[in-house]
Order: structure tokens, then C-alpha cells, then sequence
């Protein structure tokens, strides 16, 4: 299992440019946000997160819409590095790519505890000029917890007026 | 449109007693949490939420695990007051019913405006014992912007533990 081994790895949001950077989700300048970080593990990528004590469902269980907002950004930000890659550009080139979500699905097969790391991993299904999909996995104490599955496109023009 | 006329009415969240009401998108108790507040208005139901200014996406947008956790919430307490209106039974008479997801789709059909105050609206599509389907919109200035569909069942005993 990948363990941050490398500090000096960027994760794949550490690339996207200031002004996109402020999703509550993944944006390293949204200080209110949950900042996750993912990274490349051979062909998967991968994300750790570990919930704070108030995103409970019921005492003890992490609440589903976290675990949707995780799979959500986790499979955008897979989606642009994947582009990156097979544009075999870095991230840091010019124009920056970024996701949006067409459509996100999630399967909850067991409820996922609070106290856990929980770690979220994707897999690019298929990558197709703008749409990329990617299918999720979110796992804690190394059994799983939710199946995810993301429809990413680019980012429209008119988001970026 | 409904605008919470009636002061007096309880939403469904109102009922949820106290050690189900902890929930960060629904839980009365949550005070780090979102709050939703549902009401029945006819056969649908409908929660109005005010996204925060830092629950963006890119700016100017509400991001997607918002969404994804206001449909969820919403199609959840939807689920639980159409099965108490199913048995012909108080929102507060025991035992309390309470439902968790099994399953979330969401498609997002334009980028979300952070400033406009967000209407969700489920309908019960499906309601069979433990197992209740709802489809949701959200809205924002009347326009569609997202549509959602949760799988909601009896939450299990063990997470009462």
C-alpha cells in the first residue's frame, strides 16, 4: 500500500492553478475544505482521508455524503491526470485541465467507520477526448465500504468567465 | 412554491430523536453540519438550502459532493416520512424509523450558482417494506441543475449497536 513514502511527490491537486483551486473538496486554498490529496500508483490512483469527528451519519459512521464528495473529487482529479498522461504532458504544462462531474454514482455496501483511514482508489475505465470515467473504490481497515463510479468531462468554457 | 408559511410545522429532521440527529447533513444536533430541514408540500417533498460561500466548486459554483449530499440527506428523510404516511403513523410515535443509503445517483446538468438559495424536491418512486426509492431535482432560480436518485433502506440494527 502507498504511503506517502515520497514527501516530495506533488498530489495530482497540488498542479491545478490558484483559481481553480477553491473547491471545497480538493482545492489546497479552500480552508474551510476537506483538501484531499491523490496520487499515481502505477495504473490506479490513490487518495487516504481520514473523516474528522462531525462528519457522522450515526455515532461511530461516516455520513454518505462525504464519502460521495471523496469519490467525487478523487475521480476528477484522476480523470485530468489521466489526460495529462495520455497527452504525455506533466501537470504542470500549459493549459491546465480540469474536471467537472457529468454524473456520479455510489453504491454504500457497508457502513463505513468513523475512526478509520479510509483509503480511495481509481481506475480509469475509459478515457475519450473530453469524458473520462473513472470507478472508485473507498475501503476502510482494508475492507470495502462503497463503490463509486464518476462520468468526468471538461471543464466548460462558461465556468471559467 | 412553498415558504415555510406554516412556522408551526416541524420539519422531518425535527423528529429525528436525538441520537439519530447527529448526522452533518441532516442532524439537527451537527453543529458543524449542513441542517437540512424537509417538509412535505402535497406528494412531494421540498428542502431549501443556501449553499455557504466557501462550498464552491470554482468560483461562483456550489460543488458537486453538495449536491450529491443535499440529494442524499433530502431523498433519506423523504424516506422515512413516506413510510411513517404509508403505516398512517406520527412523524413522533415509536418506534422511530430511520433510513440510510444504499445507493446515490446524481447527474449534474449545469455548473450550480453558489449565490441562489437551492430547492430539492424528491418524489417517491418505489415504496417496498424496508427498501424506498426517491428521485430528486435541485434547483436553482428555477432552473434544473441537478436530478438525483437514492436507494434508501431500514437502517440496520447493527449500527444502533
Amino acid at each position: 500500500m502507498r504511503v506517502n513514502g515520497d514527501m516530495t511527490q506533488l498530489a495530482f491537486q497540488d498542479y491545478y492553478p490558484d483559481q481553480l483551486a477553491l473547491c471545497y473538496g480538493c482545492g489546497r486554498l479552500n480552508e474551510h475544505g476537506l483538501q484531499i490529496k491523490s496520487y499515481w500508483e502505477g495504473e490506479e490512483s490513490v487518495c487516504l482521508f481520514q473523516p474528522r469527528p462531525y462528519h457522522t451519519a450515526i455515532p461511530g459512521y461516516v455520513y454518505g455524503g462525504l464519502i460521495a464528495s471523496l469519490i467525487d473529487c478523487h475521480s476528477t482529479g484522476t480523470a485530468a491526470a489521466a489526460t495529462y498522461r495520455a497527452q504525455n504532458r506533466a501537470m504542470d504544462t500549459e493549459p491546465p485541465l480540469r474536471f467537472v462531474t457529468a454524473s456520479l454514482h455510489v453504491d454504500y455496501l457497508r457502513p463505513t467507520p468513523i475512526e478509520a483511514m479510509l483509503t480511495i482508489r481509481g481506475v480509469v475505465k475509459e478515457l475519450k477526448g473530453r469524458k473520462v470515467v473513472v470507478a472508485s473504490t473507498l475501503s476502510a481497515h482494508d475492507e470495502l465500504c462503497a463503490r463509486g463510479e464518476v462520468v468526468a468531462v471538461v471543464m466548460p468554457d462558461e465556468m471559467l468567465k
